[in-house]
């Protein structure tokens, strides 16, 4: 057994980014405290070829140094855009035909792995490392999902919880 | 929909914890550059329950002030170890009946989520950030899984690549 040699990769180019079909999940990171997770989260979506990620609220957006350490580069690949109110992103992606799912745990969120539904086009929405998402969105979702958790925080850091959401639904749609 | 209160998540206390059957996997962090990094795998394998953390090389070990930034608590609650060198961390756990995962780009990686065979006890090995699994002791290792990826980097987070391993072997014995 050897390790695989950056060049045998399959690594594509930004280009070819650009040109390959995505997953039909955009992310919606909302009022996301640390410039840190935000830039992991790019590399993660360049990782499973996720649509787009849509920036609301205090979340810090590229340019910006400490995205781009986390990043390394993901933000080239990666499609994004800035809709400061994420009422008006959740608008516009429902006329856009997704179905909008938080991120959260509620009294009424689906299990992650259990029987999340094929929805078709999706837009999975995170918040606020200590806060969640806003209370006051939670009627505009279409569902929540939480990742199932035994221990003593049920907590996971935002970039994980997005990693492990992402590889989820990407593995849905091989 | 609302968002359930703190009391309503289920946690357990860390004495709890300490009693309760535990998944049979052991991570093994080699050589991680970053102390934040190891703080959140914490965090992860404290949310899945995840049997011990066997920490080798260069990697910070608890009590550490970036670690407990990112471990928000669960370096209490998650068994650990300190093993300087990994080749006496893999015999250890091969004695014990572990198989031994690499998780790593190789010529024969298993692709997370297609096959990754149910091997009973695992240890899952995450190498530094730079460089991954030390070639030294690639041929120590049972098997290595990789994550299939599909963008410009072919490269995750340490800590959310560890999230969505650790979320997969979870949900395999679930």
């Amino acid at each position: 057994m050897r390790k695989l040699k950056l060049e045998e990769l399959g690594r594509i180019t930004v280009e070819e980014y650009h040109t390959i079909p995505k997953m039909p999940v955009v992310v919606v990171l909302d009022n996301i405290r640390s410039a840190v997770n935000v830039g992991s989260v790019f590399r993660t979506a360049d990782a499973f070829a996720i649509e787009k990620i849509i920036i609301c609220g205090i979340s810090a957006t590229p340019p910006n140094r400490e995205i781009s350490k986390t990043a390394i580069g993901a933000t080239e690949s990666v499609l994004w855009e800035y809709i400061e109110d994420i009422s008006e992103a959740i608008l516009l992606l429902k006329s856009e035909g997704y179905t909008i799912a938080g991120i959260e745990q509620t009294d009424h969120s689906i299990k992650l792995g259990s029987v999340v539904p094929d929805v078709g086009k999706i837009a999975v929405i995170f918040g606020n490392e200590v806060d969640g998402i806003s209370d006051e969105i939670l009627h505009e979702l279409n569902l929540c999902i939480e990742i199932p958790q035994y221990g003593t925080k049920h907590s996971l850091n935002v970039s994980v919880c997005a990693g492990i959401v992402l590889w989820e639904l990407t593995k849905m749609r091989l």
